[in-house]
Formats: structure tokens, sequence, C-alpha cells
């Protein structure tokens, strides 16, 4: 049964990752998946609806105030009455072709990265945490921030250098905000995922028999984001990695 | 129901921590407890057992190589046709006289740290890292060692040079396991328990009604290491920090 | 006597650091001083010339791709013949105002950051850096990139979210720049101010008779960048720390 | 000229890094050189002698504290009136055998590293420590501490567990000295030699000659450690790291 008290939002709903942390936390509460293009969320806010949870999507752009502010709106009614419980900064923007020599960069490749890892992450959270903030008393699981991390957030590879330079931006940005609300009652957390991700996500059921291999199942992530979720207020992660058992690091 | 075929050992048990880990992984598996003395763990065992669980505990000093030798004689013989599925070093050697000016020291308090922190948890490590091997092909769950680390594990704060010495070796011998054995099949971890603990553990029952305070509840951290045991193999956690949400950090 | 065939250049005059690290630098090369305001260089820049050295100072901004070409125009006629042995961006955003709670920054807050302390240096390292691969084979010298650090480079703390992210991403960059760019023999470097700076400078030769005391002397950070440029290229630094004796970390 | 007030201390002199820090070191200062055999450090004692330096080599296993005791007295004795000024921990455990499968491995070899890298720190440091801080009101440099580390003080990689337990103890240990002993006064740093290094050392002079290339030159490690040394006291660096300009890292 999901909550009606409570609700989610996912921000970021890629072939993947996003998808498997909407159902996860969908099966607890109704979620609100934010993306750009609704073919990035139709057919898992289908899938959600159908298997008797509740879910909703909103084309947004959350690197825009303007967008997310008309995202809220629609939620304030769609979701009328209910409270945030988690949100989750998802969002992993278009950089496949940031990943070169330093001199072939431009100033705009740059400029996505920081757009998408930390512009984005500090207006999503803006939105967010005030509204953690007043479910802090009466969650029963403590409000929760998650922020998808890589291994870029850690370390600036070679040829890596716009992406790490948002990823490890956003990354502390995150940081930063565990130390101010974390005593107010708001779980901030970050994950490293290190290593290259399983997707497509096959349905969710399917998840747990998928043959282990060196790639992150989006679901296994999921389940680490949800346990993040449920961990006790006195005993809270603020980092956690995720990886292969195979990877090497 | 507690498994037939899988046990698991906790390395380390004291008025909170140790016994919290012991009965949570004691809901799925007959656990051992290693102890120097029986008061250690005599309680908690006896309520492993009598709540429908299996558990033994065995006077062990896991630093010494013939102790730890003798223990898993009889831990075999006790649990025979059991593998092993989880393998938690939780030992704190009794370091509270060593936090003083480093010129107060003397190399017996540095040899206690080392002993406890980084010999007992070689000794241990070699002891059960082949029957956690022996495991990954049958274990349902990844065959799974934890160390339980602290704040000093990271840092060598003013007056801690002696415990941190021991407990940073301590987490970097496990860095080095998780690197060797992960590949092969056995999720290595480190948890760094960044706060006081709140100690002695209620039953664990009644660990979840406590109000959220400062202080870890140890069975905050036991949820959290059976987190880590059930992560999928494709998404594993090598390093995790648990703090009260109030901690400064 | 100052070189008369390599120059270095300074980004970001203040009235502490980024003077001494010309003044340092400036006994060995002729120096460029690149900074929004004269006010920032011109007394800085008349000592130099009346001490035996050779500089000059352009109003630019860095984080303007289209001053920073003007100003290296200028750069190339006023030093025609000097190759580049060393760079420095030590550019501080004016960011007083965004020491403050997370919810009461503004985008603005952010975008200040990110401008001054990772978009800049992108500019400022694509325009340097092509000069300094240019001077691996003759400069008796590494060709040496420096970027100053804080202690928001490692870590968000409470209240120093947008500073933080900026600094950080700016600290990660820079990593990625000296795999990069290492192998090709420019010495990349980054340093973590940690403490707070004993401003305005006192002249240069004064400073040695300086009193010890808890905030770092500019001229001492002006050492510690010239050691880094003066270190052989079998044992180059990539980070390094500076703070008072007596600061708490 | 060396000096006829301070001297300084080598613990630790093989084929190069420990001789060439006695060389630097002996240039401004009277150097004591300790080592088990008096091969490993007859020769540099008599280049110094014969150069203008004033060397003397004590045979000393300073994991004994009874040895490093009688080292001290006759320290005393040959260097009556002088104060020290600098106390350089470079001993290298033999470990070549410990680089191997972790099950493999002994205790024995757990306990050589531990004794070379953490116990025989502490006995030095205990017995250094105290000479250093009588010389801070005194020394014209500030007091230094330096142990030389390795990548395998900041990371566990596989096949390096027990020499990376040692190094990262001794790490951390000397972390907290830094936090003890730098608001008295005695400079206390952590050099990371990330990379092979290029030994033997050929004669001190000849070092400038040397071809660059991808090992660490011992004399270049020298260098950096007598620049730790000289760093003004309101700029001190904690940990540096050195490596080869086409490490990979």
């Amino acid at each position: 049964m999901v909550s009606n008290k409570f609700f989610a939002i996912v921000a970021g709903i890629g072939p993947a990752t996003g998808r498997s942390i909407a159902l996860r936390f969908g099966e607890a509460y109704p979620v609100v998946l934010l993306s750009r293009r609704p073919e990035s969320y139709q057919d898992v806010v289908a899938q959600i609806n159908k298997t008797g949870g509740r879910a909703i999507g909103i084309s947004t752009d959350v690197t825009d105030e303007a967008s997310l502010a008309a995202a809220l709106e629609t939620i304030k009614k769609e979701f009328a009455g209910l409270q945030l419980a988690a949100a989750i900064y998802n969002v992993r923007p278009n950089l496949r072709g940031s990943r070169k020599p330093f001199l072939e960069l431009t100033l705009d490749d740059l400029d996505k990265s920081l757009n998408g890892n930390v512009r984005g992450l500090f207006i999503f959270a803006q939105t967010v945490v005030p509204l953690l903030l007043q479910s802090v008393d009466s969650s029963p699981l403590p409000p929760t921030f998650i922020l998808t991390g890589a291994t870029a957030s850690m370390r600036g590879s070679k040829l890596w250098s716009v992406i790490a330079a948002g990823k490890s931006g956003g990354r502390i940005l995150t940081q930063s905000l565990a130390r101010e609300f974390g005593p107010a009652g708001v779980h901030v957390a970050h994950a490293i995922i290190d290593g290259g991700i399983d997707e497509p996500d096959a349905a969710h059921a399917a998840s747990n028999d998928a043959t282990p291999d060196g790639k992150l199942s989006p679901y296994a992530i999921a389940e680490s984001y949800w346990s993040l979720h449920t961990q006790h207020k006195s005993a809270w992660t603020q980092e956690i990695d995720l990886r292969p058992f195979n990877e090497k690091f």
C-alpha cells in the first residue's frame, strides 16, 4: 500500500537509474517524476499506476527556476495534502561529447556540466528542502535528499575535466546541505556510482533474476537509496559508494 | 526462520554494537559470538536461542592464532555442515587509557591498539575469508566481511595517535581485502562509526521506539550492516559512514 | 637578474596573495598581472619595475573569453619573444555575501562562485596551457600551472555551499589537467590555503621579519608556489596544503 | 657552512632516499645517520665529512627502544651543545616478500610492516619530539619532523595489504603528531612518495644533471624535504605528494 500522506520526487529519469528509483520509492509513496521529455517517464509512470502505485510525470527543466516552480505548482495541485518524504536528484546532463582532451573542449561543454550537475541541483534543493523540513516532525522515516554521483565526483581523471568539475561541485554542495540540514532532521546523502550501469533496466520484478555481472543493476542502486531513506536518525550515512563486485578501484 | 545452511560470525561482543549485530544477523542465521570473556556474550546467546534463533558463544582471543584456531574447531563441530555467510570484525581493544598526550604514551599503548585493530583483524580475516570464498557459489546473499571502524580510522586527531594508527591500519588492510576478494565474490566493507554509541543496547524489539537522539543506536548500526550484506553483487558498498543526525563532521 | 627568455602570468591580484606571488615570480621572470581593476595591480607593478624587475598589469576579466583574448594580444606584443614559464590562477571572486544559510542564497550567488572559480579557471587554462606546452623543451624549470585553492576546495562546510561548490569544482578540474598535461611536461598543482591570510602584505623584504602568527603570510604562500615551480620533473607535487602552525584542522 | 648550533637526524639510510636526505640536510647541519648496518651509512658519512660537512653514523635498530636510547646517548656526546632542528623518519622495512596474496601471508609479514612502519616511528618520535620542542625558541627554521610515506600510505591496493596497513598507520600517527605539536611550534609533515625511486643516487652534485625520467630522483625528494623545513611558521604543509611527471595516479 502506498502512503496517502507522503510522496517522493525523482528528478532525472532516463532508461535506467531514475526509473528504478521511481519504481522503488513508488512501492511506498506516490511519486513525481521530473524529466525534460515525456518519453522519459511516460511508460514508467503508467507501470506504477497500473501496479497499485500512484505516479505523475511532469516535463520539467530542473535547471530552470521557472520551469521547476511551475512543476511545483502542478505537484501541489495533484498531490494536495501530501507531504514530501524523499527527493532524489538523479539528473545526468548529456556530456558524452565532453569526454575529450581539454584543449578541444569549449566553454559550452563546461557550462552544460555545471548547469546540470550544480545549478540544477541548487535550484532543485532550494525547491524541495523547505518541503522536506516541513515533514521532519510527521514523517515516519526521516525526510531524505539523495544526489546521484559518480567516480568523477571524487577525482578528475584525464579527459573528464568538465564532467568532474560539475560532479565534484555537486558533491561538495550536497555535503554542505548535509551539515546544515542534518541537525534539522533532513537526511542528505550522496551516492558514488562507480562503474557502468546495466541499462535499460528490465522490469522491476525481473531485476532479482538478473545474472550478477560487471554492471550496476539500476534496481540494486535504487534498493540502496531506499536503505538510505530507512536509516535510523541516529545512524545516517552521508556518502555511500556503489560498484560492481569486479570493478577495479 | 534461521537458515539451516549458512551461519555468521561476530568477533567482538561488548555491551552495544557487537551484541546488536549478533541479534540482527541471528534473525537470519545461526551465529557464533566470539569474545574473550563469557560475560560478554552469555546473555545475548541465551536471548537468541530463546527467541527462535541459534547461537553459540566461544571465549576466544582473536589476536591469538591458536585461540582462534581452537574456536574454529569448535565452530566446525557445533555448526557441522553449515557454510559461512557473513563475518564481522567488531573488536574494540580497550584503549580508554590511550587517549592522551603523545609523550605520555608507552609502546605498550601502541601495541594494544595494533594488536586489537590490525593483528586480530589479520588473523580473523585469514581464518574466515577461506570459508567465505567457499560460500560464494551457494550463498543466496553474497558472503560478506565487515569491519567496524571509527572516526579515528580516517584521521589522526590530537591525543588519538595510537588509536588512530591502529584503526587506520585496519581500514586500509580491509581495503586491500576488498580489492582482492571482491572479484572473487566476497563483499568486503568498512563502516565508519562517527559518533558516540548509545549503550547499553536495549532489547532488540525496543530499539525502534528509542527517541532519536545524538548517539548511534547499536541496532541501527546492525541494520546498516545487514543492508550491506543484502546488497546485490553488482552494486556493493566498500565504505559507509554512520553518524547521528546532529553530529558535527 | 630576471629572465629575458621566459615570463610568468598571475591572474587575480588582491591586497595579499596575488601580489606576493607576482613579487616572488617577478624576482626571476618578467610578470604579467591580470586583474579587473588597475588599482589592484598598479602599485605592485610599479614596485617590481622599480626594483630591477619587469612587470605589466592588464585590466582583464578572466571569466570573459574576449577579455582574456585581448589580454593575450597585449602580452604577445609587450613580451614579444618571451615564453611562458608559469601561470598562476589566484582569482578569488567576491563571495563574502555568499556565506549564509542555503535557503537565503540566490542562483546569482552560485553563479558568481562558479564563474570565478571554475569558468574563469577553464578559460585561463585554455589560454595558457598551450603556451606552457610550448615551453616544455626550452624552459630550465618545468612550465608550471598553479591554482590557489582553499579549505572549501576540500569540504562543504555549513554555510559555505556555493563557495565550496565552486572551489571543489576548480580543484578537480585542475586534477584532470595534471593527469593530462603532466606527462606532456607541464607541472599542474593545487594549493589548499587552509586558514586566514595576513593581509595586506607588508613589503616583500619585510616579510621575513614578520612575527610568526596565526595567519598565513602571503609571502610564505608565494615562496611555496615558487618551490613547486622549482621541483624536479621526477618529483612533482600535485597538491599541497598550507596552514598556520596553530590552525586547527 | 654548516651550523654549529643545530643538527639533524635521519633514520633509515638505504641506497637512495635516506642518503640524499642526509646529504641535503648535511649542507646546513651536522647530521646523524641511523641505520642497522654500517654499510648503509659509512660512505655517505665519509662523503659529508670530506666535503666540509659533519656527519656521524650510528648502527641502530630504531624499532628497539634500548637501541635508540643508546644512539641518543652517543649523539649527546658527539654533538654536545647542539640542538635538534630536523628529524626524518625514512625507515623502509624490507617487505619485498610481503607483496603477495593475502592468504599466503603470515602474521610475521604483518608484524614486520607494523614494526618498521609504526612502532619504529613511534619510538623515534618519542625520542626526538622532546628535542625538537626544545629548539622551538632558538631555531631560525621551525624544528621539523618528516615521515617518508608512499602510495600505500593512502590506499590498500590488491596484494599490498600488510604494507599498506603499516604505511597508513604511520601516516595517521604522524597526522596526530602534527595536530598536537604544530601549535607548540614543531612542523610535522608527511611525504607521499608515489612512484619508483631512481636508485642508487648518483653523487649529490651530479643529481641536477640527471635526465628527467619516470623515476623519482632521491635528490629531488630531499630537496622537497628541505623546502618543507624552510617553510614559514604561518604556512606549513602537513602533507605533500611527490611523483614523476609521467606517473599515473
